[in-house]
């Protein structure tokens, strides 16, 4: 299967959680529809379904229970896939939570801390460790993804202590922008720039509200 | 000041964390330092910082002070903007936490929840009243940003009532796309899918690697 884009793939996570709602309530299912409930057009659902080889039939349209088939076979690992967290912080710890079982093949198996009150013990459900034996802990685990919740200036560091263990996937919350080689994914989730962002739109939104209440009262 | 792009607002909260890291050191800086620290270009760089009516000298580059003074003025409010939180589980109490007094004039000023046990009390610091009065306390607060941090389920529930009561932007953290006016700026994060996305990609990376060297021991 030839490369497929990142955005693509996020979108094959969306179909699947629209889809698994729908199993419940329906057998088939349209691409308008599943557009409509993925805020997409009908002709983007279209191609993207296509690239997993499995067409709807023009009456019916989707099979809502084949086309989680198709998509899980795509996107969830058929063996367990593990993953490391750097930190245990109040992000750290709201992640190992969230994560936890979530998906059965994608398992959080160890944490790492610089902290000695916080590793060299389990951290709810999952041991943690210190980081000076990340190395070694990875490797032996065959860890593949890492999550960095560490602060800012520690970020580069674990990265390169992740990439230098085999970690080819980074999820990073940290807001330095990492370096990494070109085979290692990274993915920014920067909370403090998403909040930065909307508040100033909010602030855009109301001024152009009041801008036009003060011309209607000028009428 | 004509409307900005998402994404160059984005840019801009990058840039004020890397020059806030920088003004210890040094007091002036060239677009192509900050471009490399950002992972852009200096074009880009250069491009973005114009929007602020601000340009450097080819001899000694931006003063960093005088550029965080241009981008606060963009970026921050300049009177306390308030925000509310729905929702205080693991994710939600993690971000009251990550958000206190991370920046003064951006304050989580109300938390809301459906579980009795929960509101009517503070919670971290912060006032938590149930979702039923969500829309009276919105308004009294003159609240404008507002975080979905409740189950998938009730998102779009919370989100009708953020919009009705005045909110004009929303953190969303369900997995539900919401329905919302053009005139509010919501920004997805979607955990499950950045997890979904890493570790599709840090599989395809191991795979390349492994044909590779396969390729390698058949020469």
């Amino acid at each position: 299967m030839k490369t497929v884009p990142h955005r693509t793939v996020g979108r094959f996570t969306l179909y699947w959680h629209i889809l698994k709602d729908l199993e419940q309530e329906q057998t088939h299912v349209y691409s308008h529809f599943l557009a409509s409930k993925a805020r997409l057009t009908a002709a983007q659902v279209r191609r993207d379904l296509m690239v997993l080889g499995y067409s709807g039939t023009p009456a019916r349209g989707y099979d809502v229970r084949k086309l989680l088939d198709h998509i899980e076979a795509f996107l969830f690992p058929s063996t367990e896939q593990r993953i490391a967290i750097a930190g245990v912080g109040n992000i750290g710890r709201a992640l190992l939570k969230f994560f936890a079982g979530r998906q059965p093949m994608l398992r959080i198996a160890a944490s790492f801390e610089v902290n000695p009150e916080k590793y060299d013990r389990m951290v709810l459900g999952c041991p943690c460790y210190s980081i000076d034996n990340a190395g070694s802990v990875i490797r032996e685990l065959g860890i593949t993804v890492g999550i960095i919740a560490v602060p800012d200036k520690e970020a580069q560091f674990v990265a390169n202590l992740f990439v230098a263990a085999g970690i080819k996937g980074i999820i990073n919350f940290a807001r330095t922008p990492l370096q990494a080689p070109p085979d290692v994914y990274v993915e920014d989730i920067d909370l403090a720039r998403s909040m930065d962002k909307v508040a100033y739109f909010a602030r855009q939104s109301l001024k152009s509200d009041s801008m036009m209440i003060s011309k209607e009262s000028h009428k």
